[in-house]
């Protein structure tokens, strides 16, 4: 194998390879990236076994052929090449070395042969659909925050993506919860997505995943089977097993009866929500709202360290409510929102709240109420 | 105890007080800002009874007294103020709770007696001098990264400050070292200082000191006795006391006879020796230098994960030589580096090392060698 290939197109495909590479393996080979030149590219792929991502970067290849070294060590040695540089990596298949030249450096790495890399296997794919990336940038952004860390719920460790009726009609919904909170967000539902099979995305996915989403104009091809999920742009293709779980049916706990109504700028309720909190004990973070008319007083009463209110003036026109929050929670919700107008629905201090940006109802968020 | 002061005032005092308080606190009043109003003036005062620094700022003194409260959460409450704010802080003396009210935010925290705040003997100073903040910025900034972190060699845990001859004069001079490489840094003698006790600084005073030394305008008086130096603006006192013990005879350490000269690019340099140390084991991180006419080879070999190699255009005009250092104390040293010109004198593979700027000898490195 021997080719030559821009530093910034090395460096792009390498980084999104070395960051689905488990730092710590127990099977040596999984710390690798495996590297095949044949025609005119080259392909990049990396795997922890539930994930896999390939890479396609363009290449002057001058003998084709494939090899696998560290992809940490292989990304760090890119990154520190000199901007524009051309680099060239070759392997005789004897040594059992791929060298690195660039300019007056020179590197050899230590390989392992390409035939134990664990090439993800094929699957059928049910659903094919095609959906822009601000859409499914927004349907994952905006929920995971919410996905549990509990690693005995794992089947809420991921974010739960299937089609849903809405308003009538059919939407692709995500949705992610811990049980303290969930975050609901609806898109337009695809061509082709109709038949596609309610997954539990998991985390690490919804990261790397956020990496091929950053462009306003990319087409992200989606298929989908009971088991695994693929992402493709026309260079990477990002596969990735499903959590194998039943999500909980989140639609009981989102309250359908909630009618006392507040109406506030989220940024300016964000920022006294931390304010308040800074004197909370670490541990509960209870934040207290007291809503009378149009006012809304935020409190903390913390014995060991001390007080603290803020008063806000707001839109509200029912009766007088106090409830108490984890401060966390209110404060990662209200950063959800873009627009000013947070719109907050309770019922009583000890029901689930419900908040939305306006009379949107595509995104929507619980957050159960805690004791103060 | 009432006064009102500007919130960007009050948060540079309180920023720079929270900095000296330990995190951890057997004594509870060592997590706390005594503060003390008066006339038109405020003293905020902290200490880990080893350092002790004092900021005063300008407020409305409604009601003079002194009180204390916890350094961190008073820091945080005051960052999260809206930028602008007028602050007033008072305290009645029988509640025992600090009220903080700036617009409609308002908190009171849990105070502790004033009287239980230790408060550092005053000493009497034998040597008294002022010297620009770039001056002692550069004595310490260049000498800092030698300090050492063993705790068994406590005496090496800062940076020696003392008088010594160069050249047939005086000059002030800061030397750190950790046994691998040493640090010497001169600065002319500032009058008054010719008296002056050798003190080794601490680390924790030499990075709090950094704070005071931003404003190239500035001069700090410095006060120095066998057992406590002293920092002052005209805002803050930063007092400190020195480490007791004995700084070892570095000037035999310092090599006088090197005569082979290499002459490069530091920051070239850094980046070679950088990026062939990428495939260095985490442990041993040794990078060989290869001389010979006019040229550099820089190389690593290791025998798990690879090897690197990178040529640099230098000028030597000496013997081959082959020396070997560690890549981490090579890049620190060359950081130190302002000019281009950086020039190592070696004598042979296992003799010390020394680097300067060029012909500058206010500012020397050495490092040892290892073997490779």
């Amino acid at each position: 194998m021997k080719f030559s290939i821009e530093r910034a197109v090395l460096l792009k495909a390498v980084a999104q390879a070395q960051s689905v590479v488990e730092r710590r393996n127990t099977i040596p080979i999984l710390a690798n990236v495996l590297i095949e030149a044949e025609g005119d590219d080259v392909h990049f792929r990396a795997t922890d076994l539930d994930i896999e991502v390939v890479d396609k970067a363009p290449a002057k290849v001058e003998r084709a052929g494939a090899t696998t070294v560290s992809a940490v060590t292989l990304n760090e040695i890119v990154r520190k090449l000199p901007d524009g540089a051309l680099v060239t990596l070759s392997e005789d298949g004897a040594s059992g070395r791929l060298t690195i030249e660039a300019g007056r450096s020179n590197f050899s790495l230590a390989t392992l042969p390409k035939e134990d890399f664990p090439v993800m296997a094929s699957s059928e794919y049910a659903a094919n659909f095609s959906a822009p990336a601000p859409v499914l940038r927004r349907l994952f952004d905006k929920s995971k925050f919410a996905i549990s860390t509990e690693e005995t719920r794992y089947y809420l460790n991921g974010v739960y993506m299937h089609v849903a009726e809405s308003d009538g009609g059919k939407v692709l919904r995500c949705v992610a919860t811990d049980g303290h909170r969930l975050a609901r967000i609806d898109a337009e539902l695809p061509e082709g997505a109709a038949d596609m099979a309610g997954v539990i995305v998991p985390r690490k996915t919804v990261g790397e995943l956020r990496k091929l989403l950053d462009d306003d104009e990319m087409k992200i091809a989606v298929s989908v089977s009971e088991t695994k999920i693929r992402f493709a742009t026309p260079d990477i293709v990002l596969t990735s097993k499903v959590i194998d779980g039943t999500f909980p049916d989140y639609t009981r706990v989102i309250p359908q009866g909630n009618t006392r109504k507040l109406e506030l700028d989220a940024s300016e309720f964000a920022k006294a929500v931390d304010r308040v909190a800074t004197v909370s004990s670490e541990r509960s973070r209870a934040v207290k709202l007291s809503l009378d008319e149009d006012r809304l007083i935020l409190s903390v009463n913390a014995p060991d360290s001390g007080a603290a209110e803020e008063e806000l003036a707001v839109a509200y026109g029912d009766e007088r409510l106090e409830i108490g929050f984890n401060a966390k929670y209110l404060l990662e919700i209200a950063s959800q929102v873009d627009r000013e107008n947070a719109v907050f629905l309770f019922n009583s201090s000890g029901d689930p709240t419900l908040m939305r940006e306006g009379n949107d109802t595509s995104a929507i968020y619980v957050v159960m109420p805690m004791r103060v």
